[in-house]
Parts: structure tokens; sequence; C-alpha cells
């Protein structure tokens, strides 16, 4: 061994740490991923790491929804075509990215970047709550036409965030909608947990033929 | 969605197809990742293509094995308590951690840095071939007493690449020797394949209660 270490190097140590550190990355893949970048030409690695780079330092954020953009309006709030007047309510990038790969939503977005989740200690502060209040505030839409959707996630902390923002909001006269809960489609009544299949009886929907 | 793209930014788009340019790790994870690296301070995502930058400007090999190091000499070369006069011929930087891990092996290594593939247009002058003989003409030791493990895969390439180098040392008064094959230590017969299962008859061994 290498005066007891187990890494030759102590710059393959810190890539391999580094690499590990990304979530799901276990210490033998990190190994692997950091050999193979060793085996390529500095150019390429410079490059790799040049476009990881401009994620922390070119990437835009839309003024009006804060979702990830090139320019200082997304393209989902530059496009006239979609219904400015519902504002789906997300908590990140990423469910902005889900709900479009569906094709159904026509409607915009208000990226909140994060949940209410006092063990994280992140409050309603440090979330874009008072900018959705704000943005209502200030729309140029007739107010009883905004529709605000609370698509945030079925946990304790999704609920309490979209408890809080509702408290906020109630005062200001937009309709407020949350996702629709229940089984899944396809899903087998056998294989539900209990606490799905017990709300989906509770909230039982008219049958249409 | 975003203009008829996947992605709600080219900046993302570039980072995802960069990391998932990465082996194993598909479109899916290399998104995950994106996202996970766009959630963090633009410090962290910094620290983190150093590390892996100084794979391409820092690292050190070995002048005498080269092997990775973080200086001219391997912490392996350096060590006055291995044995110089046994050189274990491996592919890769990988082999020798592989080699080392097992806790078996007191001699120094050659690093290839590759091996033999006319399909991948690496020949015999693209791998560091004659720097092994160099290093054998102008060793130190005495001759007859220096060992030559080829250390290599079992396949076309590895053995081709064996035979190769043991074409051009075979005349310098070396000893040549190779790993040993046959079936591995707790194999079940039932699932060995035919070849080692054959060829470990072939090379039967005297039986040591």
């Amino acid at each position: 061994m290498y005066a007891n270490e187990k890494y030759p190097s102590k710059i393959l140590q810190e890539a391999v740490e580094a690499i590990g550190s990304l979530p799901g990355v276990g210490s033998r893949s990190a190994l692997r991923l950091a050999l193979h970048l060793l085996g390529q030409p500095a150019e390429n690695i410079h490059q790799f790491t040049a476009a990881i780079n401009r994620l922390a330092d070119d990437v835009h954020y839309c003024s009006q929804c804060q979702m990830i953009a090139d320019s200082d309006t997304c393209a989902i709030c530059a496009d006239r075509t979609r219904d400015a007047r519902t504002i789906c309510v997300v908590e990140s990038v990423r469910d902005v990215m889900s709900i479009e790969a569906t094709g159904q939503y026509r409607g915009v977005y208000h990226v909140l970047g994060g949940i209410i989740s006092p063990i994280d200690g992140i409050g309603p502060s440090d979330i874009r709550i008072k900018e959705l209040v704000d943005r209502i505030r200030t729309t140029e839409q007739m107010i009883s036409k905004i529709e605000i959707i609370l698509a945030l996630s079925g946990d304790v902390e999704g609920e309490t965030t979209s408890l809080y923002i509702y408290r906020q909001i109630e005062g200001l006269g937009v309709k407020v909608s949350t996702l629709a809960r229940g089984l899944g489609f396809g899903d087998d009544l056998e294989y539900a947990d209990s606490l799905t299949l017990g709300r989906s009886l509770l909230a039982r929907q008219p049958f249409k033929p």
C-alpha cells in the first residue's frame, strides 16, 4: 500500500472524494469515474468541468417564476400562448420539468426553491413565498380569474408549506387548488398503501362511463 | 415544453450531457446529478470541478514505473523495503491498486498505460513497452535475479500484449512469469465456464494437504 493510504495519489483521492460526494455515487463508482477521467486528454477534462462550472456561474433564473433559464425570462413565461392566470407553485426546477413532460399543463409556474422544513432549518422566509404573494398583488390579470395550483409533495413538509401558502393568499381573492390525490392510474388495490386507499375511498368521484 | 427542447436551459443541457458522457451514467442519473449540483452553492461546485481539474493538471506519474503519484517517484518505487528485482507489468493504474489491495505483492510495477489492440488502433509503440526494455537494460540489479511478471488480462489483447513483450525481453536473461489461471478460489465447478475448467484440468497442480 501507499504509506497506509488507500490511494496512490492525494490528487486522485480528492477527486474520488469529490465525485463520491454526489448523491447515489458510491466510493467504487467514484473511483471508476475518477480513473476514467484520469485516462482522458486534459482538454476533455477541462471541457467537462467547464460545463459544470457554468451551472454555478452562468445560469439565469426567470425574474417572474424563478425557473432556470438562459436569460432573464424563461421560455415558459415568454410564451404568450400560455395562460398567465394559472400559476402552478412547485418546490424545484425538477418539478417544473416533470410537469412539462406530461404535456398536460398550459399555465405558468412559481418555483419556491425549497420547502418549509423545521428539521432542516428552512422556514417560510427561506423560500419564495413572499415573492408569490407580491406576484399576485401586482398582477395585471383580473384577480378573480387567477388560479394558484399548490403542486407540492404529499409529505408533512409539503402539506405544511401548502397550508402556510394558503393562509398567506386566501384573502387575496384568488382561486386555490391542489393536485388530485388517490390511487395511481393502473395501480393495483392489493399493493396500494392503506392511507392512499382510504383517502381514495373518501374522495371518491362520480363514475364517468 | 421549452421551445421544443427537453431542457429549460442550454447550460443545464450541456451539464447533463457532460455528466452523461461518463461511463455507466445514464441520462436520468445525469439530470439528477446536474440538478443536485445546480442546487449547491457556487463555491461547492467550484471545489468539485477544481478537484477534477487537478486530475488533468497536477497529477504526476512515477518516472520509474509510470504509476500515478504526487511527485516524480511513486510511494512504491520510493519504498526501499520493496523488492526492486520483481517487476509486475500491468495495463493501468487501476490494476496496480487492485494488486496492492491484495497485500500479497512486495515487488514493484511497470504500468504500460494501455494494451495492444489493433481494433482500437493501439500498437506496441503506443504503450510503454520500449520503456520496460530500457528499464531492464539499464537496471542496477543483477540481470539473472530479475523477474518480470506479465499481469495482463486474459483476453485476446492481453495475451497478444504478453506475447509481444515476451518476444522483446526473452533474450535479456530475465525470468518471465505470468499470473496463475484456473478456477477462482471458492468457485463452483457447476458454474465455471468450460474453457477455464478445461485449462484448470490441464494445468492441474500437486495436491498439498
